[in-house]
Formats: structure tokens, C-alpha cells, sequence
């Protein structure tokens, strides 16, 4: 008899997963264990449910258990949690949160897509009432029903990244006075300095107090009532503390089971999403892809991925044959009326890696300035490129974007070029749309393509 | 004596090609012949100047003749008209049209950059005041005078391709009533019926009555005053007649001369942009591009390959080596609410072309239609994709995009993706920007490719 398909973890890479070995094999059994009270939602909206943009989190449900069930025959169980992996005897111990319930679960295959979790510093005041982390659907609820219920005023967002400034823009949408304490020189790490500065003037008028270059020490209640954040740059006063220090991978049941694990204790894949062990497929924020400019494994967990990565692990543990080709951590961000987009690497990153010369030598980097549309145009604005290539090749590495208009989907022609291999020559040379209410006839990243050719 | 660089035509291709030649050689010697009025303006920015939306023919201006030479140190010659060719001796017999003298002008190198120019159907009525083409900025000024000088009613436009769809919607703001008539059985050949449909439904919704399958046989005076069209479909009164069947290369001079010509009457040229004579070089709407799809030379006269090819034969004739790679026709078209683009091949060209199957069969297609955001964003807008590809091999041919929202830039992924030699595959696992205010977490774009890789 054959054994069931077993997936750990019910979100985007594992229903995926479920998913795809669905369609493959009709009849297969296969068996998602979740041991939260939601799967498949979209946590990147979580953000502006908050902030009133979205009318509720209703919404961003992407599948419910039961329509799992009912229409793609997936049996799903919520509340089920995953404990070991036992690859000798291929099987799972779980334990149903519910009814305390605890069994062994054979698999066929198992996909192991566990996540990743918040991280929270190791400082005092994190389990304080009105102390939250922002990562799954539960967490944004009550955050959604502390600010119905409490009413705060002041919010201390501890963390600068793009959850950072995704949160402080939906709390002054709520009305609330934000500060953001970001322990580095610049906010939103994924991208440049250049990119950052004029963006972080944005936030700024838009009334969020940026404290950079700062620490938190700790959080305590305040004898007059809220919270108290004491930083390296002095005391703040706040009834809403968030922490967005960044996420860290759900790696343990793989770890103790001996799979091979990654630098950021992220499971190892190979191409095809495979573990080093030929029954077990790992995808999603627990797994590292790699990376293809940097030619080596590693951790970005994002929600594009997790889709592609899930996808791939079922049709495999099915018995296809889908290759995952590689990630380049492309991304975008809503920042109030900014956009901001990134691919491939930054160049801070870059120079790190040692791959284009141990100091970065051979890393080239090109800063322009370009209008989104015809000069012309009514409403046309500024956006700024910066692009990363290789000096010797002149192969492209990363780009970041940055402006008022225009940004959206225009990253992503650069990582098609990321991707394909291409030169600054070639994405300079590229057909690309041009009509006035669009673009220019150069299109910005061509325009910065071009002043990296001449380099 | 070096002999200086002469160029004939200062629009996009020959001020390109000048420009990039004084980067180069800035003591050269740089003549540029121009029989109009203009240098450098933006053609494609002309219908919405008509239309209200730019306020001054002074703004689609990119480059006047005094900064040409000023800044440039470009010697542009207004009112010059280049009458021939003697590639033996090496010059241009020139004609001035304002003085009426005849010289001779020897060169080192030339580049034709002659241009198009809008065909007039063989029927009577097209001399007649009230009846325009649109082709360069005079015949814009001619409109623009005639609308304000005679505020005329009722237009009828003659020919449904984006000239015709653009101006109709100027014309519709200008407050005309607007008729299109066009031969074909759909407006906007460029795309595939399926992407047309819901846009002409749009464009009707919008007030332009469009009357397809139908030939103007006759403009000619009304006894009552105004223009009377006579097409298939009956007869229509007008007070303004615009002829937007389409453009011819300016390919006389280069013919004459001996050199290699296209099948359309455009110049041959080489991927250097250098005709079959060696001292020659040749650029913009007047030459045949590589087409990257159909493998072989092509004649799609838009306004990008115009400027890079520009470049490509001064950077040439200057003594570099700039390859230009090939074409794909990408072009983005705004049709009032809707933005379409495409690149690549239609499914109806490729299918006659031969190239895939000597009845098109190893061509396949997929239709979907798709959210361009989150489906719980605000204001999101459907989108449809079509995209063609080779089945044998699942490379990408060509792709259309329709909707309100999102299509802008996202089929420049495409053509980035078909320069590559992309497949469907690849194009599905491509790592693109997500976040719900930009895009489902699927690209439209993968979402086709996903479906196309089915099939």
C-alpha cells in the first residue's frame, strides 16, 4: 500500500505543494498538517488590513480548510503539529493541539514547509501586554483588535526594514505618532544608501520619526500607564511597540532530523527542491534557494518563492521532473507615495561576497536619475536607478529603483536580463515599449545601462 | 583633408547618429541635411498635443537646431533636401530650399536617416482642404491651426491602426464626433482579435463609432459645405478627414543610389547598421531591423529602434564597433482607459510566416485573463495576457497585454524574456516583484507562461 503524501505547514509553499501533487495524481492521499489556525493567506497584506486599505481579513484568505478539502481533495488538518521526522521508519510524530491528541503519521514523500518565524531580540519587555511581532495572520488580528479595543496613540516600531516601514505607514494611517529605531545607518536594508536617502526624507514628511544608528535596550511598562522603549538615543514613550527585526527559518524538526542544513539555518535544497534525503522536498521561507548572481545558496524568504518553491517540491515528490532555476531576491515596496524595487544584489552585499574580487574590485555600480515618463507628460516624475554589474563582463547584478511613478514591473525587466545573463550592453540594446504616457524613449534602466557601458 | 561626416534626415536617427559621432570625434566635421522645419521632436507625443493633454508643440520638441549646433557642435542645415547619391565620388547633391541653390557635398561617411512618410490611398479627395496626414510635427501644426481656425464637428479617421485609435481619442476630447473606418475585419493590427475585442467595445463605450471591413472609396466636397466620405458601408459627412493608413520608408535616395533595399522598400542594413555600401550607413524608420523572432530583416519604423540604431551606425561610422542586436516591435499603445502592448509576434503573422511549421503548426498560444494587483486591493483591474510560443520547443514568439491597469512595462518582461531565447518554463520561474499593491504574487505574465508550459 502505498503511503500518503505528507506536508508540514499550510501556507504558501506547502499548499502549493499539496496542490501540484493533486493535480498530478488525482488520487493520491495527501495529508497537510498546520498546526495554526490559518493556512494559505496573504501575509503581504497584512499591512494595509491593518492600516484600513483592506476592509478585512476575510480577504486575505487565499484558500480556506474546507474548500481545500472540498475542491482540491487535500486533507488538511489545522491544529496539528509536527514534532519529529523519523527517517529511518518514514514517519512524522504529530500532535493535535486540540485534543491533545498525539500519533505517527507514515509518509510517502514528505514536504516539509515549516516557515520562518519572528525574531525577537533578546531584550527585556518582549512578552509585554501591547508588544507585538507582525508574521502570521494571527498576530496581525491582534494587533487589528488592540488597536479597536486600546485606542493607542503613540507606536515604537523597533526595526526599519520593509515590515517596518510597511507597519509605520499603516499606523499613521490609523492615526497613530510613530518611531522607527533601526539599529543601522539607513533604513530598508535591501537597498543602497543613494536609494534609501531621498526616501527616507519621504517618510520623514510624512511624519514617521526615524531614529537610525540605534538601539533598543529595553521595553518596560511605564508607571503612568504604556510602554516605555529605551533606546541608545534616549527614552520613548508608546502604547504600541512592534517588533520587525526580521525573521528567522522554522528549521528545527528538519535540523534534528539530520537533514543538511544552511549557513542561516535554513534547510538545504538542491534544484529540483529536494533535501539530502531523496523522500523529503523542503520549499518556502525554511529553505534557502540559490542565489543566482551570487552563485551559492541563500536565504530570502519571500512569498514568490515559497509559490515557485512549492510548487516544484509536489510536482518532484509526485515524480515530475521541474527544476527551480534560482532566485535573484527580487522584490518591491509600497513606502507611502514612493515604490521602491530591488533585484539581484545590493552593492554593499556584493562587494561583501568576495565573488567579483576579494575587496569588490571587479563590482562596477552606475547612480542616474530619469524621468518616468515623457518630460511633457502631466505628472511626470523623477525615479532614480542604480545598477550593479560586474566591471570585467559587464554583466548586470542588481538594479534598485526608487520614485514616485513608474517603478512597479520595471525591476522586474532587469531581472529577466539577471536572469538570462545579460550585459549592461545587451539591456541597453533591448526592445523595449516606448510610448509618451509611459515611459521615455530610453527607458530609465537603459538610460543607467548606457552610463555603465561607457564605464 | 578628412572629408566631414554628412547625415541625411535630423529627426530621432540622425541627430542619434550625429550626437554620437561628436561624442566620439568631437573635431570631426558633422553636417546634418534637414529639408523640414524640425529636428528631434516627438512624434508620438503629436496626437495628445492635438488632444489638449500637452499643452504646446514647443514641449514634444526634444532638440532645436541652435542647440543641435550650439551645444552639440553639430552643423544642422534647415530647409536642406538631399536629391542624390554618388557613392563613386562620394557625396550628396544638395538642394536648399530657401535660397533655391544647388551644391554638392563630399563625405567621409554618410547616414541616411530619411525617415517614412504617410501613404495617401489612391482615391480622390485626398488633396482637399480639411483632409490631413500625421506624420511630422507640420502636419500636426496644420490640425491643431485647423481646429482652432475652424472648429470643426465631425471627424472621420481613415484607418484603425494606433495612429487612427490615438487621434480618434484626441479628437473625442477635442469635443468631435469621431468616426473610424478601417478595411480590416478589426482596429489595432498589431494585436490578435482576442486582445482587440474588449478594447474596441471600450473604445465604441467612449463615443468613436468604428466601422470595420469597410474601404473609403472617395472624399469629396459637399454641395452643403464640409467633406463627404464615401466607404463601403454608405456615406459619412465630415469637416475633418484624417488619413492614417499607414507609412512608406523614404527609401528613393538609397534606391536610386544602387544600394541593397528591403522587401517594403526600406534600406538593407547589417547589424552594424552599414547598407551593402561600406561608407554608408543607415538608421531609423527608412531601414529594415533584424526581427529576433522571425529571423530575418523586418520593417517595423517605432521610434526606440529609431534613436539605438541612430546610435548604433554613428558610434559605426565613427570608427567603433556597436552591434545593434534586432527588433521585436514591442509597443505600448494607450487607448483611452486601456493600456495594450505587445511584443514579439501576433499569432496571425507568425502563422504566415512560415517559420514554425509551414502552416503555423508548431505555433501555440494560451489566452488568460488575470488581476494586474491583489485581488483585495483597491481599484483592481483585470488584465488579459496572450502569449505565443513554439510548441516544439516552448520558446517564446510574442506577447499582447490588455486592461486598465498594469499592462505598462510588464511586456517589456516579455521582450526581455524572448531576446533571451526564454521559454515558457523559464519565463514561469523567473523571480519577479510581488507585493498586493503591484501584482498578484503570479505575474499575469507567469500565470500565461504556467498555462502555456501545460499545454
Amino acid at each position: 500500500m502505498n503511503q500518503p503524501y505528507v506536508i508540514i505547514g499550510g501556507d504558501a509553499a506547502g499548499m502549493s505543494a499539496a496542490s501540484k501533487i493533486k493535480r498530478m495524481q488525482p488520487k493520491a492521499e495527501v495529508i497537510v498538517f498546520e498546526r495554526g489556525e490559518h493556512i494559505s493567506y496573504s501575509a503581504c497584506g497584512m499591512p494595509y488590513w491593518i492600516g484600513g486599505i483592506v476592509e478585512s481579513d476575510e480577504e486575505l484568505l487565499v484558500l480556506t480548510p474546507e474548500k481545500a478539502r472540498n475542491k482540491r481533495g487535500i486533507d488538511v488538518r489545522m491544529h496539528h503539529e509536527v514534532t519529529a521526522i523519523d527517517r529511518s521508519r518514514k514517519q512524522v510524530s504529530v500532535h493535535d493541539l486540540a485534543s491533545s491528541r498525539r500519533f505517527v503519521q507514515p509518509y510517502g514523500k514528505l514536504v516539509i514547509a515549516t516557515g520562518a518565524s519572528a525574531v525577537k531580540p533578546p531584550i527585556p519587555g518582549m512578552e509585554l501586554p501591547g508588544v507585538f511581532t507582525l508574521r502570521n495572520l494571527s498576530d496581525s488580528q491582534r494587533i487589528h483588535a488592540y488597536i479597536a479595543q486600546h485606542a493607542p496613540q503613540h507606536a515604537v516600531i523597533i526595526g526599519g526594514g520593509y515590515i517596518g516601514i510597511e507597519m509605520a505607514e499603516a499606523l499613521i494611517d490609523r492615526g497613530l505618532s510613530v518611531h522607527v529605531v533601526e539599529m543601522l545607518p539607513q533604513i530598508l536594508p535591501n537597498f543602497d544608501a543613494e536609494i534609501v536617502a531621498d526616501v527616507a526624507e519621504h517618510v520623514t514628511e510624512k511624519g514617521v520619526h526615524l531614529h537610525t544608528d540605534s538601539k533598543v535596550y529595553s521595553v518596560e511598562p511605564c508607571t503612568s500607564g504604556g510602554l516605555l522603549v529605551t533606546a541608545s538615543e534616549g527614552t520613548l514613550n508608546a502604547d504600541l511597540v512592534l517588533v520587525a527585526v526580521g525573521v528567522r527559518p522554522n528549521g528545527e524538526l528538519a535540523s534534528a532530523a539530520g537533514l543538511r542544513m544552511g549557513e542561516k539555518g535554513a534547510i538545504w535544497v538542491d534544484d529540483h527542491m529536494r533535501t539530502d534525503d531523496e523522500e523529503i522536498y523542503a520549499a518556502g521561507d525554511c529553505v534557502e534557494h540559490y542565489h543566482l548572481v551570487l552563485g551559492k545558496n541563500s536565504w530570502i524568504p519571500l512569498a514568490p518563492s515559497a509559490n515557485k518553491g512549492g510548487r516544484v517540491a509536489g510536482a518532484n515528490a509526485a515524480g515530475g521532473d521541474m527544476r527551480f532555476p534560482g532566485i535573484l531576491g527580487t522584490l518591491v515596496v509600497k513606502v507611502f507615495d514612493y515604490t521602491m524595487s530591488a533585484t539581484g544584489v545590493t552593492e554593499g552585499e556584493v562587494r561583501d561576497s568576495g565573488r567579483f574580487g576579494a575587496q569588490g574590485e571587479d563590482v562596477g555600480s552606475v547612480v542616474i536619475s530619469s524621468l518616468d515618463r515623457a518630460g511633457y507628460w502631466p505628472g511626470v516624475e523623477k525615479m532614480k536607478v542604480k545598477l550593479i554589474y560586474q566591471k570585467s563582463s559587464g554583466r548586470i547584478l542588481g538594479c534598485q529603483l526608487a520614485g514616485k511613478a513608474g517603478v512597479n514591473k520595471r525591476i522586474d525587466i532587469v531581472a529577466t536580463a539577471i536572469a538570462a545573463g545579460m550585459t549592461v550592453d545587451d539591456l541597453g540594446m533591448l526592445d523595449l515599449s516606448y510610448a509618451p504616457p509611459y515611459s521615455p524613449v530610453y527607458d530609465p534602466v537603459q538610460v543607467a545601462a548606457n552610463v555603465a557601458a561607457k564605464e
